[in-house]
């Protein structure tokens, strides 16, 4: 049945969902890398992608243009000229390898939404824009958000003398792809400008999927801290040192990685806790490791929490590295602050879900987004859609059109419904 | 003070103990890598250490000559000439960046102890033969115990298609040595030409130093079982997968590392299990790794307790891997049955070291020896002389010159009351 709902048969079920995914596949052709999607900041493929979204913007009924850090910017008017503005957006660069869903749904379903309204001629008492992001993944320079930090006006202009693998400068990328670096200032928007930022983007974790709901509210963009954790003890003959006198830095890290779960997992209030990474020294079959370096990654919907959780889980550890004669180190290598979603603005989005037909629930993102960027200009809100097995940054990253349609129709409706803050009821 | 005893003012502290670390040196001295030790199989090492190795054997009265395979043999008749042999022995060459004194120990031990007999021209109603081995280690064709196999008979001749990492094979290396590969057979001794096989070696392991003895009685070289183990489950972003719908692969590689130490540990029969590698794919800090591969090496002083400490460790991570719903791959990459000392030659050690006037304590070898192939055609017993700290492989390596010289006089004193065992009271 399903198949026969995507197929040409059912190409009607979905009107916005069949276009969105035409459009997702449209861009997806897009890519350096033929059959292994990579779109990066400053390419090539960042240019044809960009006039791609241009052209689709234009027939919507917008003024498009491409700004000073090469965004894509529609306009679509409200009732009369000039108004402050809705802002819609996500990203439309890529991770390399990536799925084709991650960013361009936002930014394409934002796109459908208001084609929707300029066919119906329908004009709003404020303006929509929608802006696609040109580098929110941070692959060519290793520096997230960079689109999005341009419009919010926090672009760190250090960062253009950054290189990408082949050497190339962030400031050569911007002249060869016809930007002033001088002129990133252009780029930002003042705050009187917008009346508040929403983004539509896919779930990239399994909650909606577990819960058999299309679409979810996002509470919050989870802030997180990294740290980087190295426990010294001594290397031995797995043969000749007994089990009583071994200072084991491999059973000791296992130790750790084991608190570090099982103090997440009895967490109620939606506490992440990650070890990507490990690595053993010597790492000889027969040798016991003397020393083992590992990340850990904790998020939580709000600072406080995850600031607590930190301070409990590095105390647990160095308890864990004191018990074991393990020599300790312990680093905080990276730290993104939570972007609580505005309340008045989630409770909009909450009844558009409500007015489609789906239950309200309500998930904090644990990935971070543009979000955390506007929220230095707007109030933000963001809007979640479903994704297979919660798979993302991976070929297999897949949105049915059902779910899609599903998106823009709540996009669409919060969009009709929308009221400014200084408006609301 | 021990230092002084270490100085020249010392010098006759430890008469036999300082001719052993004079010898030590001077074959240290005969290394591919200059301040590096590493004396590698069929080099021109290997020639110049045999040739230093058969002058002090004949400056000890023994005939001497090279085997077959390479490894230098001396012989100190009996009271009368072609009685069978107490063979004594160890192996000469060494991994990379080495200690010195791990096989050398023993061998020169070995020369020591029939130096001292031929200088009061003491005859035994036996021979004695003193063997250098010339690859236990197996560095250059990654086989180990090769000298000692081709004593045994147990060569296996497949191994000369063996190449190195420079693409010498092990035949051509022979050739270019002077010996001939299709003659390794002539190496072989028959079991009626030898009463035991008693080897001397530093510990590699810190038990006698935590106890203070300067020596000890091996009672078995422990056999080893390695399995590789490889845990699959489902990679995702560190943010967005919530714990209780995590499968993490390195959560779960580390609750079985945890497992195997505490299962270990709390064995009371000299079980040791070691993870001493552990990969972690696809090893992002923001990544919830998918896969996880680690080995786990397991040895114990006898086969049976092992193979049931193996059986039972695999049957918990099985367990540990269902209950994580982790798919496991779990294979025997490798096995070494136990060699256990014979009573009768392990008791006249003890009684050597106990009228040398220290505690008698019997410790198993974790660490592999050419015992493990002279089994095959001898009772086998070993002789354990303590290390600094443990410490072997490795340059920091050493014997304090009074542990040497405690060692000698062991292994000299068991040599004169040394009684053939169907002589035995």
């Amino acid at each position: 049945m399903r198949e026969m709902k995507e197929g040409t048969a059912g190409r009607q079920d979905y009107p916005l969902g069949d276009e969105i995914v035409g459009r997702i596949n449209e861009l997806a052709a897009i890519s350096e890398t033929p059959g292994h999607l990579a779109r990066l900041f400053l390419t090539r493929e960042h240019r044809a992608a960009a006039d791609l979204i241009l052209g689709w913007m234009r027939s919507a009924g917008m003024d498009a243009h491409l700004d000073a850090i090469g965004n894509v910017c529609g306009r679509y008017e409200g009732e009369r000229p000039g108004l402050p503005c809705l802002m819609l957006g996500s990203h439309y660069d890529t991770v390399r390898d990536a799925g084709r869903w991650d960013g361009p749904l936002g930014l394409i379903t934002a796109l459908s939404c208001v084609a929707n309204l300029n066919k119906r001629a329908r004009r709003l008492p404020f303006a929509i824009e929608v802006t696609g992001f040109a580098d929110e993944e941070g692959v060519r320079f290793a520096s997230t958000l960079l689109g999005s930090r341009a419009v919010a006006g926090t672009f760190v202009e250090s960062v253009l003398g950054t290189r990408d693998d082949a050497g190339v400068s962030m400031r050569e990328a911007m002249v060869q792809f016809g930007l002033d670096p001088e002129h990133i200032g252009a780029a930002a928007r003042a705050r009187s400008e917008l009346l508040g930022y929403v983004e539509l983007h896919i779930e990239q974790g399994p909650v909606l999927e577990g819960l058999n709901l299309p679409v979810g509210v996002v509470s919050a963009i989870a802030g997180a801290t990294r740290l980087a954790a190295s426990l010294t003890g001594m290397a031995g003959h797995a043969g000749t040192v007994p089990m009583l006198l071994r200072r084991d830095a491999l059973a000791g890290a296992a130790e750790c990685i084991v608190e570090i779960e099982e103090f997440c997992r009895t967490d109620q209030d939606g506490l992440v806790g990650t070890v990507g990474y490990i690595h053993a020294m010597p790492g000889a079959t027969n040798v016991i490791p003397g020393e083992v370096s590992f990340t850990i990654d904790i998020r939580a919907p709000t600072d406080a929490h995850r600031k607590l959780a930190v301070t409990d889980i590095v105390r647990r550890i160095e308890a864990i590295a004191r018990r074991r004669k393990l020599s300790l180190q312990i680093d905080v290598t990276h730290e993104n602050r939570t972007v609580p979603c505005a309340p008045w603005l989630k409770r909009q989005v909450a009844e558009a879900v409500a007015k489609e037909g789906y239950r309200v629930f309500e998930l904090p993102s644990g990935a971070g987004h543009d979000g955390m960027a506007m929220i230095d200009i707007a109030d933000v809100a963001m809007v979640f859609v479903r994704c297979k097995g919660g798979i993302s940054h991976h070929p297999d990253e897949h949105v049915d059109a059902a779910d899609a349609d599903a998106g823009a129709r709540v996009l669409l409706r919060l969009i009709e419904n929308f009221r400014p803050q200084d408006a609301r009821q």
